[in-house]
């Protein structure tokens, strides 16, 4: 897949955030794809029809924005690109509670993408009751904004009461979800895949989450791999590179800039075989 | 202090420029806090409500960030949040200068932090007049935008005049200023400590200011250390690990590439007793 | 000439994107100048006053940058500023192509700078057809958004084509044409340099082009060297570095991670005598 994914570059357009577009950017290079950032409401539906793919990241948002999301999507769709939508920091403010709800309504997602905290917020906004797909219900404390709430943890306890809830959210939402964090699950409807890969670290780096968006974009337009399929395998691939940059870390005993930086270096280097050797995933 | 910062995680909410909004974020992660950047006024309410700090920086000013930042500072104070306060570029242009006048007329901030020529301009608003607090005058010279004017440094010779001068701006401004440059000095309308960490290559990186902004918010909203002693361990801990980045950087020959990244390594990696035993801090 | 621009440190207002905003900035340093990056209309025009030059990219475009870029640039040209317009994506919307002929018409811009398909898109608005200057025409072709459409490559097959289309574009605007790509192509309407430093990595990571507009600023303002040399200097230098940093990246066995950090490096450590030794450049 990775090896076709960089023989096809497929031209993603990003409508995303100002603190990591630089990053994403970056990132969506060294898994293969090629970037393009635009998001003038003049503009985005032009831009979007020579792309083979689309990012929405409500990272920053703003007003005009959400507009501009909305006509990129609709364009995305009737040319038949995926959609992958980061509904970043969701309930924590209810501007942004309302422009998921409104793009959401406006636009049939491909791939939902968030931490914990905002695929639960989703599930609750489209009437999926915690209590009922899961024990553990964080609805009631408050949002760490564009951090998982300390409760809002996938473990091995609530692992399959996870899967059942994000194969429900899928089938209520028509979109594959990619519910990362501690354990990652991407599921559709009916098959959730569970996956073990990345490192705690990870989260001491801005954007992980935006990256991923971008290499999941990457996979997904420019391979033949199933959407399912190729947003498990950009999970895999990043938390590997983030093993991996890990890894070299410790052992030179540099901090985290080091870190973030052997991050993008593994993932330009990263080929199928690779991937295929490290990724700890589990069909649910 | 620093361990009770990683320990406790504080959300800052930062409302920040495009230019440096991904270092600030990185390097508030580094020091032990969590950002979150989000700037519009429909949300920025909420967003500083569920967090324990507030950082506003001027950098790339528009009108309706302004707005913004008076609505998050006035709520912030109200919630008993910390605000930082960065002028980046008071004096470039009128709008600039007039944008900093209205935020400070409305916002009690906790703490004003700017190089020596942003510092001495907000002086002069003020109605400190230099000439009578400080040897050097450098109001007739022309900006130099967000660099420091060649004539506006602290030196052994003025040092004890610009102690004054600034000890006096926190009377009459009522928030402790932090002031940068060759020589630091960070205080509050009694006393003031000047910091002779650092080097001057950090001025060959974009930014160093305004992460230094995001450090001091993860040291003075994660910690229980009084506001100006937070705020002058914050510049000694950059300044240090910018000693340390520059060493390491002339033993390998590499270049200002490199120093940045050790820049976020060093902070990611220093604890308490290695700021104790590195920075160099003076009362005065 | 990078002795005397490191030493005169030009001032270089920038009106640019906020993907790469961060790396132009550091870029800017690291070629010996520095950067004031402002985009709102209240204070272009008092900041490029203070500037000694002026860049302006359609990176991120919206509908005020145009606005905040014709009052920047009509004041830099005022003032004997030089402007150096990077038309990013150019082709990719009518929105964009139509800020672009908004700009030229407006602004006498000292440097065009591009990739091979923005500059032939601009010569096909000014007037100059392809059939007519070059043997090879894609015009017909779909837009690759920012990036080089696979067509529009200088070969030594139609180098001289190439030559003779830059030098007329260069006559009918008035400017120095800067066509980066495989081979790069400066110009004035009599004399072409061909500078075949670079390597095809520096396209793995982002907005090199847009650093090259800030290293050719600092060059042409920083030196009393004549525009067109500058512009030339500037693109051998940062494609020497690119070739510095490709070979410290195999050697290392690392990726386009550390390549973009030894990017930064090089162009911080670069003397006139490296640049002069490494450099590849013919005139035509």
């Amino acid at each position: 897949m990775i090896e076709q994914v960089r023989k096809r570059k497929p031209l993603i357009h990003c409508i995303t955030n100002y603190v990591t577009a630089g990053d994403v950017a970056n990132m969506l290079l060294a898994a293969g794809g090629s970037p393009i950032m635009a998001d003038c409401i003049h503009e985005v539906e032009e831009i979007t029809t020579i792309c083979q793919g689309l990012v929405l990241n409500l990272g920053t948002l703003k007003e005009a924005s959400v507009e501009s999301m909305i006509k990129a999507g609709k364009r995305a769709v009737q040319m038949g690109h995926p959609v992958i939508f980061d509904p970043v920091g969701v309930g924590a403010s209810s501007f942004r509670t309302e422009a998921v709800k409104h793009i959401l309504r406006e636009i049939p997602c491909t791939v939902i993408r968030g931490n914990v905290s905002e695929i639960k917020t989703i599930g609750k906004e489209a009437g999926i009751g915690f209590n009922e797909a899961m024990a553990v219900d964080g609805n009631g404390s408050q949002s760490r904004g564009v951090d998982t709430r300390e409760e809002d943890v996938v473990t091995e306890g609530n692992l399959e009461q996870m899967c059942t809830f994000v194969k429900r959210l899928s089938q209520v939402t028509g979109a594959v979800i990619a519910m990362t964090g501690e354990i990652d699950i991407a599921a559709d409807g009916k098959k959730a895949y569970v996956i073990r890969n990345g490192h705690p670290i990870m989260a001491k780096v801005t954007g992980t989450g935006c990256m991923l968006d971008g290499i999941m974009a990457a996979y997904i337009c420019g391979g033949d791999t199933p959407v399912l399929e190729a947003a498990a395998s950009a999970i895999a691939a990043e938390g590997l590179c983030g093993e991996w940059a890990f890894e070299k870390m410790q052992k030179e005993g540099s901090g985290t800039g080091s870190f973030r930086m052997y991050l993008f270096d593994y993932m330009s280097l990263l080929d199928d075989k690779q991937l295929e050797g490290g990724r700890k995933i589990e069909i649910r």
